[in-house]
């Protein structure tokens, strides 16, 4: 069995997922990858809370470069979020030859050829499919699987919020700032809702995406959104009249003339789209190659135990080829 | 750039599809992976055949084992399809240490010990990505990105044809008999469509599905296996008046008490379900880990190109880590 000494930084709601998973499924992962995983050290400030399970003595930290200079660690996988200190964090450990895996779609929007760059100096790995569409294994189809492809078009519904939002208002005709309301209270919306509701989550998943699909850099802020806070009723209403439903997609193409274009707006689907029927917080990648024609991956795109799932995917990938 | 040679066993139409994917998007694959792939050998007997391009004298070769024991040639593409003597090059290219790619699910179902386990011995490498879901990346997904789970269930639309055949019965109220001549005429369906209707082509799919996912070798032929040749416009209709459509799945589950139990047969969807919408010769496989929750993998099953795309995956995932 190959031992993979992991430092983890994070110990939130995401945090908690992949270290409850990993737990979970331990037997499993060891009998089919041959790896023994552990956690050996997690930076948190919270050591207090109730979790459902117990940190071994020594392993919770407050000083992030004890791990980047810990010799005994392969693997720092990020859970902070947001963008600081996670990125100086994730440049720090990379330099430091540590490969670092993420779920953080700002820090990789917004950083990504300081973060790139890094791993490809020192030989580290940099994997974050849990970046965009959560479980959904988007980011090794686009990368690896379909990498024969030249692609011509995508379109995402790569927040689960908003979807749930369109897909309340849409069936149950009822208004945006009710349905949000109710999101909020069910934990579907964060208290404040701007990055979902004015699109910029989406806008750093396409920034992503873009960068991975058409090899376009084009940075979150560049790129033109438009959120769903101001859809009415009579958006939906008119849409539905003429067979369609409104989603908030993340759009892009290759234009005729080679360049490529994209923009995160509610559009219009016709409901015979496989992506119309896209409902609640589910996620959604509608991608078009020259070889594979069209293809959808469809999945959960947040929560703790789906980002596990991309998280530790990515782990035993960089763990299958460590030493 | 990294030179890798390969040897092309059959030129028909999938083979013809694979060719002028890598010729249509050589420079992509150069520049996005720096690898040079160059197809140096071709085992086909129809030579003179117009295929669009024309193969470089010295290529074509009616004499396996010289592709076998040429030592310039690191990979070996088998795409005759059907159980013999596929399966024995696939052994002896295997044995000589050529990795080996193939899309052809009946072999792998068939021989899936002896492949595997020669790939092991030599060290060779064995992808077959296409052999199941054309060019969606089912098998990718499953083994490396989803594979910090345990799954717990699966269903899947894996025979473009008969979903074809379902969805003009459902959809249209003609007849089996005659969706089929449709078919047939249209080059959905083959002259003797015997393994696509009755569920022969699924069952040897859900084979090789039940090793990856499950764990778990059952030979296509002990699959319990149904397939739609029985059906009539009153079995659609009543599934429809109960708001259902009729699918032919391939299914599989743990019990309760740890067994995998599968199956193909026609299987009543609820129209909400997400496979519901799966329409025509598209293929989907819609699956559930204990991380991930549910997952829907959609594309096209079949088909020169599709195929390509996945072929072409395998290749270059092998290419990327030879020598």
């Amino acid at each position: 069995m190959k031992r993979i000494n992991i430092g983890l930084l994070g110990l939130g709601n995401i945090g908690t997922g992949a270290y409850k998973v990993l737990e979970m499924n331990r037997t499993h992962i060891e009998k089919t990858t041959g790896l023994d995983l552990r956690i050996t050290k997690i930076l948190e400030i919270d050591t207090e809370r109730d979790r459902g399970f117990t940190v071994p003595p020594g392993v919770f930290t407050q000083d992030a470069e004890s791990i980047f200079a810990d010799s005994d660690i392969d693997i720092v996988i990020e859970l902070l979020g947001g963008l600081e200190p996670a990125s100086s964090f994730m440049h720090s450990a990379l330099k430091a030859g540590k490969s670092v895996v993420t779920a953080n779609k700002a820090a990789i929007a917004e950083n990504f050829e300081l973060l790139t760059e890094a791993a490809e100096e020192s030989g580290a790995k940099l994997r974050y499919e849990a970046s965009v569409g959560g479980g959904i294994p988007l980011i090794g189809a686009i990368t690896e699987h379909l990498c024969a492809n030249e692609f011509t078009e995508l379109h995402g519904i790569l927040n689960g919020t908003t979807n749930y939002i369109l897909t309340k208002m849409t069936e149950e005709g009822r208004p945006y700032d009710e349905v949000l309301k109710e999101a909020q209270e069910l934990g579907f919306a964060e208290a404040d809702p701007t990055a979902d509701v004015e699109g910029y989550d989406v806008a750093n998943k396409l920034s992503i995406l873009m960068s991975l699909v058409f090899g376009k850099r084009i940075r979150p802020d560049e790129i033109p959104t438009i959120g769903i806070s101001k859809l009415t009723k009579t958006d939906l209403d008119e849409a539905e009249a003429d067979g369609c439903v409104i989603k908030l997609l993340a759009s892009a193409f290759r234009t005729p003339d080679g360049k490529c274009e994209c923009f995160v707006q509610p559009s219009r689907l016709n409901k015979t789209h496989p992506l119309a029927d896209v409902r609640n917080e589910f996620n959604a990648l509608f991608l078009t190659g020259n070889a594979v024609d069209s293809l959808m991956l469809y999945g959960k795109g947040a929560g703790p135990f789906p980002t596990a799932s991309a998280v530790l995917g990515d782990v035993i990938a960089i763990a299958k080829i460590l030493k």
